[in-house]
């Protein structure tokens, strides 16, 4: 029996932020198949364990607690295992990173792929609104004095959710799709430094492995991952 | 000098949420000129108070704190004014209502007009995912034993804040929007109902008055406002 089910599409995208909170403490879990995804998902919602739009859906097993929406698991997962830092306003800033993320993804996707890229768009998306993002966590790690020594609120001394899912965001993204990695570098070189860190420790290294194996290439998926690198190519 | 200050547009949207927890706490606050919200969104990231992307933008004079992301800022509230729940699972699932009431507003406004509706895509939200989403409101409620009477989630003896983001969402949407009404009272009459009790307390009938004044019919704004009633026209 493992400690969580998550229900997540075989992508990283949203459901890679719960995958490595959870790998990073040390859960186990266990991926249903899209198959299982798809059908849970097209439940009504007074059948859904818990009422639900879209995955990612995380089951905690021992405390019988289904949870959506990936801010509110990350949340609740990170009050779990100590990964909220210390004052109410350094947890309202790690949820501001969290929702940040979020918005990243729904925005590079349009959210969720409600229309696809055009050539103009995409490089108006890409001179202002996706290297303003960057800069937005850049700017966020350096006010709470990110450097490759540490920091208060990305660069703890022991990594919180806010450092997880910097990491996870940016690692990923610029892993996955081509020209992202040097705009990063570029825009946000103390974030990009934090990503790679994060993610050569073991247990995200372990998942990063383990995620590039089941997924290889694919991240976000779908008509509009295509037309991302359409415009990427 | 008031307790807060709100940079946010002379709109409910987006913004109404963070209005009506500061309201229902009787909290003051000040709300900063448009073209003073237009200049704090244009500087660059480090100049920021916080490093954001978009409004809504909250301080707290007292504590000395900046914050973006109204799930975030939201979140903070909650806290400091007394409104989460005990317990980490129906403190998660506040923050899914909160996700989910973010998630509709970028869902009917098409991640703040990032395209125009068109007649087919219209009927196929207004048929499948808007009606949808009030089933999910609707069975978390029932879910959690939501009544006239009370319940342990939505509709508890004193407000949370899963009421009061519950209220902005659905009330606002249907006394501004022509023919969301009748489809909340079909699909969701428990949450109409609840909608209508909480706005009609007195902090938040306060606002609701207020908020008429200042932005009469006004919800969302911009061309996606008016292509969402050319919609419903």
């Amino acid at each position: 029996m493992n400690d969580y089910t998550l229900y997540y599409w075989p992508l990283p995208f949203r459901g890679q932020f719960v995958r490595a909170v959870l790998a990073h403490a040390g859960a186990t879990w266990d991926e249903p198949s899209m198959d299982e995804v798809i059908a849970l998902k097209a439940l009504p919602p007074q059948e859904q364990p818990v009422p639900f739009m879209g995955p990612p859906v995380l089951v905690d097993h021992a405390e019988g607690v289904t949870l959506a929406q990936m801010p509110a698991i990350l949340s609740y997962l990170a009050g779990k295992t100590g990964l909220m830092p210390e004052g109410p306003a350094q947890v309202a800033l790690t949820l501001k990173v969290v929702d940040d993320a979020n918005d990243v993804l729904d925005d590079i996707t349009r959210f969720g792929g409600r229309s696809m890229w055009t050539t103009g768009e995409w490089e108006t998306f890409t001179e202002e609104r996706l290297p303003r993002w960057m800069q937005i966590f850049e700017a966020l790690g350096a006010r709470n004095g990110l450097t490759e020594e540490g920091g208060t609120l990305l660069g703890t001394p022991a990594p919180g959710l806010a450092d997880i899912v910097t990491a996870v965001l940016w690692f990923t993204m610029a892993e996955k799709l081509p020209g992202i990695d040097a705009m990063l570098e570029a825009e946000a070189p103390r974030v990009a430094a934090l990503s790679r860190r994060m993610m050569a420790t073991p247990a995200l290294k372990t998942l990063k492995d383990d995620t590039d194996t089941r997924f290889g290439q694919a991240w976000c998926g779908g008509m509009i991952e295509a037309s991302i690198r359409e415009m990427l190519g």
